[in-house]
């Protein structure tokens, strides 16, 4: 089958690999029905390494599942499944507790085999924990707010949560990525009253205020700080969603929350310590965040795509075949595109 | 009247400052009847440039209000009172929060003015806001407990109640001195069921043990971490009470916190970023705490102060008249001695 491998930064093929095959009898085979390309992935394409062996990519997808083994009880050959980024057994003490991502034998698909989710098929582990099979066709027209599922509208949700986004409360979401973009349909979700976008591209803030965002900052650094300040009654904002994962734009969040207030980061840190460690402790700000428990949070975001109260899915802005892969790569990249979906 | 001042590093001098006066018709004059002399007094101790004006020290004390300002409606003359280690007015927006420390109009009393708490007398702006009444002598047995409120007990508590300390928990205490000792106090009585406490002073340990810690770490770093997580099935604490304040202390705190576990640190931070940072990401690990509302915690911890059912006062083990003052940042910084109570 063909599959998305990367080979240094920049460098994106489309390559035949062996198809994926029942390996644990707690696997399943997807076959990919749609698959896209994550923000996160746009750190490899400008810094990895050459390598000789390709790093598979992708860890976002909604598939037909075509194989299962001897001890998959709950999956069934045919259904129709959302893959979160991150495989779980359901088993553990960390699974039992919501936070899949922790869970002892888990792990994140990226680069986990010879193949991953940018593929025409893909294996799961712990099919049972990980899986979680959807009612609808595979064709259907929620399909991409489905897949939002798999990673941004969990990623954006477990901001806002680890945030303490609550009713009448003010938040600010740090990026107008599609993680971003995520945030604040979660902020308004969670109930929030003034919900602040910091970004500076056009198209995504015209979504982020079809979504719900009520101000726009476009300065960064100091100047975000004193322009949210302005915008908050000079205080900040109760909780932060921090959607991009570099220091400043950590250091921008802690900058922009009210004292005693939260900041929720999901953005994948390039950045070893958390700058602004002083300024959060003296403001008694909580910082909080990691990878999203996605599979924990369809559940409850699951009712609210079908009864079409949200619409994850906008964030997609372009569809592609695995041959236009490396293309969406390099459009996300450029900033062309928010976000790209697969259709193999 | 007389004054502690520190000049540089190791310089402490008791001083003839004039006395203390009403300046805003909001402040109180405080007769000092107990002062103390904090942990963090130490990193001034070890670290103050040079300077022609001495820093006016000590920001815990308890006291017989001798003069309040025309403004001045709840506390009376002849109130017996503690005195947190911030000032706060009362009134605005975070002092109904219960966060003190964040209050518009407030501020911290080293430093202040000509003098502060370790001195015969102190000025106390805001008293209603900040002074909380006592119903007993200013004599009482219980004094070193009730000084205690005024900071390292609230502290220890805040360190507890950020790191969400609750029934059945594992909580760990990075740190044996006095606000260590306290969060050790405040982990045992929120309910945690296994407080374990890293440190390794023999008297601090023995006090730790009385106070309700099961389990006691001498290692530092990566060996403290291992052996924290041997302590807890492999995973780490729930909560961890960060009670030191450098990089290292706080790396390990996050070092030895469960996934999805919370950090609550209070030691005030010698450090411009959080280190560790990335490891907190991947374990979803919350950090949070800053100064203490100590002024809040006080209705909630005083009734178990005077009910005996805890006795933080026990980390004092050694009283001075003030005099004695510049040899007990000697004896505190040779960790001769937890911490010096002060009888001006």
């Amino acid at each position: 089958m063909r599959a998305t491998l990367m080979y240094e930064a920049g460098d994106v093929r489309i390559e035949d690999v062996p198809d994926p095959a029942i390996v644990e009898p707690t696997d399943a085979i997807l076959r990919v029905t749609r698959a896209c390309i994550c923000g996160s992935d746009l750190w490899p394409y400008g810094a990895l390494e050459p390598r000789e062996t390709g790093r598979a990519m992708g860890h976002e997808a909604i598939g037909v599942v075509e194989d299962v083994g001897a001890e998959v009880r709950d999956i069934k050959v045919g259904d129709v499944v959302v893959m979160p980024f991150a495989f779980s057994d359901g088993t553990c003490a960390f699974c039992h507790e919501g936070l899949q991502t922790a869970c002892v034998h888990g792990g994140f698909f990226d680069d986990y085999g010879a193949s991953a989710a940018q593929a025409e098929a893909v294996r799961v582990p712990y099919a049972d924990g990980t899986l979680f099979p959807l009612s609808v066709g595979e064709d259907d027209e929620l399909m991409p707010s489905l897949l939002t599922l798999s990673d941004v509208m969990g990623t954006g949700h477990h901001a806002a949560v680890v945030a303490s986004v609550a009713p009448g409360k003010i938040a600010a979401v740090v990026g107008d990525g599609a993680v971003g973009l995520c945030g604040v349909i979660a902020a308004k979700r969670l109930g929030a009253e003034q919900v602040i976008v910091l970004g500076r591209h056009e198209d995504r803030i015209a979504l982020a205020r079809e979504f719900g965002a009520t101000d726009v900052v476009t300065e960064r650094g100091d100047e975000a700080v004193e322009r949210v300040k302005e915008l908050t009654g000079g205080f900040g904002a109760h909780s932060v969603l921090e959607c991009v994962g570099h220091g400043e734009a950590v250091e921008t969040a802690i900058g922009i929350a009210r004292p005693g207030g939260a900041v929720g980061r999901v953005g994948v840190p390039q950045h070893e310590a958390i700058a602004g460690g002083e300024a959060a402790f003296f403001g008694n700000i909580k910082i909080g965040g990691g990878p999203a428990p996605a599979r924990a949070y369809i559940e409850e975001l699951l009712p609210d795509i079908l009864d079409g109260k949200i619409e994850p899915g906008r964030v997609f802005d372009r569809t592609v075949d695995l041959d236009g892969v490396p293309d969406g790569y390099r459009a996300m990249a450029d900033r062309e595109s928010i976000k790209v979906m697969i259709q193999p």
